[in-house]
């Protein structure tokens, strides 16, 4: 049967003050009147029962997450500590086989934004076909709007079948000219969309990931405290995907963004005449191409230009939008006490 | 002898949000720990002493002002209604010379910055000693730092004596380049500063100003809210010093600013390495000659550069600093809930 995994980790900075630790970006409703995490668990109805969904998430976020999400509750899976993607969908993906030996596993992130849903699941869907078929671990390719040099990229290899090919290489994030390139050589944006049953992915884990392989049985056995302290950080991409020759991709024609920045917003939400997003009380005057989020007090903004502005849980922050990609760094000079938010 | 009255009056928006009704500009800390109300009374010590110092305001801030300039009760003048600037130092002077058949008046404002305070007594004094030696009306002309296109000019006349002269004429606010002719040809600022002895105040007053002559017998009959409701709202300038040929302008040759606009602040206030002034909780990174002011939540502020910034009262502005001058305009645009503050 289908099983769907939620990858919801992570507490980034990248939408301080607005994201806090026990509400990041996945739990903030980024794209529209509900979190991103809610949204992928309702874009999954009609592909994948709630029952059959799976959220990977912290021991703070599980609380939050349960909430909003009303999945059943042994279907929160806590992590003991965070260990990048790898030993999450490796332990996401032996708990859906735990529970059905015949699981066939969609793994996808909590913080995606995702417009046309019915192409989504059809894409999936083709993808559970092409891993079920082909017994591959199957990667989604979204078709690049732009040459993003945020995201990494699948170079497409040979075909096996009308709309599966192989992967010939995977490419890291890209600067300007070669993400120009690849896009122009028909590569894809690796989302981190995933097909594969649970049985290729153990095996090719087996076979090419010494990190986690020699840890599995603990996972046999119940014991995923001693996995986790066990096995080595890894991503999905590096661990496993990067090594193995059982991988395939298949091509996204869907509106897919991450989100990773402020300055990423207009993409995911409605603009006004002058190109601004504005969200919660926020008066704007002769303002263009800005950013202004207000979760606390009104914002009254006059004639500047491509500024993010945001107040949330007590802190206000006034930054050129082509600057918040390097928001960490201008964190890491504040004062923990003004920093650090509850 | 010698008295003061200090205008205070006037609750403008050009500080929004940090000025309110019950806290206008002249309260706030504008340019140093205390109000420049409680400057424009300390600034008189050794000059005119606390009990001949009187301050004329509406009946919002008598309480505020009382407050924090601990004057005698019955020094506080409140207006029944704004009536610009004739009638309140009529009035004022008038009741002066109730108390002081001699009295001799020095008129000031309570929203002044001035950096000397020694000249600026040694001016006022000479200013007195002219008003009584030549029975005029002196105003203080202050010697300009730059061509401003905000304040009112004065072109001196003949010499009186060594220092005083005579006043060919007021200009009004001029544009730019009449502005740079004026200061080229010697003209000075209208700061608002003046002397005179009562008796020549209201004597000018019978003879060129209808619009109060009127009705000054109210005053002598203590009705002075049928005063205020009779005479015609006009100011001093206008109403008096214009028409008047008992006028006299004295040099003043120290650092004065009304600081009519959050623009204005980084003239008194001390600014960083990069020319920003920050007050409160502000943390800047690569900001260049902002004006960021927090009396509320800490302001993060990356690399934006001319901005003014503002959390106070449950507001935040961010507008650009060369249109701080229109901030009236802005606020007019706004919902009165927004705009208007306690």
């Amino acid at each position: 049967m289908r099983w769907a995994v939620i990858l919801a980790g992570g507490s980034g900075s990248r939408f301080w003050p607005l994201s806090t630790p026990s509400a990041p970006k996945q739990l903030l409703p980024l794209a529209g009147p509900t979190s991103t995490a809610e949204q992928a668990v309702t874009r999954l109805e009609g592909l994948v029962p709630r029952e059959r969904v799976l959220v990977v998430t912290g021991p703070a976020l599980a609380g939050p997450l349960n909430a909003v999400l009303k999945l059943p509750a042994e279907n929160i899976l806590v992590e003991p500590r965070a260990a990048s993607t790898a030993p999450a969908l490796v332990w996401a993906t032996a708990e859906a086989r735990r529970r059905d030996p015949e699981a066939e596993v969609l793994s996808l992130h909590a913080d995606w934004t995702i417009r046309e849903d019915d192409a989504f699941r059809n894409t999936a869907a083709q993808a559970l076909g092409t891993a079920a078929r082909h017994h591959r671990l199957v990667t989604v390719g979204i078709v690049p709007s732009r040459p993003d040099t945020g995201f990494g990229y699948i170079v497409p290899g040979n075909a096996l079948d009308d709309t599966a090919r192989t992967v010939a290489r995977f490419a890291e994030k890209p600067n300007a000219a070669t993400a120009l390139d690849l896009m122009a050589s028909g590569a894809l944006w690796n989302s981190g969309l995933f097909a594969w049953s649970a049985e290729t992915l153990l095996e090719e884990v087996a076979r090419h990931t010494p990190e986690l392989s020699s840890h599995l049985g603990r996972l046999t056995s119940g014991d995923v405290a001693g996995f986790f302290a066990s096995v080595t950080a890894i991503s999905i991409d590096v661990g496993v995907l990067e090594r193995s020759n059982a991988v395939a991709v298949v091509p996204g024609r869907f509106t897919w963004d991450d989100v990773g920045t402020w300055d990423a917003l207009p993409r995911v939400r409605k603009r006004d005449a002058h190109g601004n997003v504005a969200v919660g009380p926020v008066h704007l005057a002769a303002a263009e191409d800005c950013v202004v989020w207000s979760a606390g007090d009104p914002i009254v903004v006059g004639g500047v230009k491509d500024l993010v502005i945001v107040h949330a849980n007590g802190r206000i922050l006034v930054i050129p939008r082509n600057q918040a990609a390097d928001l960490k760094a201008l964190l890491d000079q504040l004062p923990a006490e003004v920093r650090d938010l509850p």
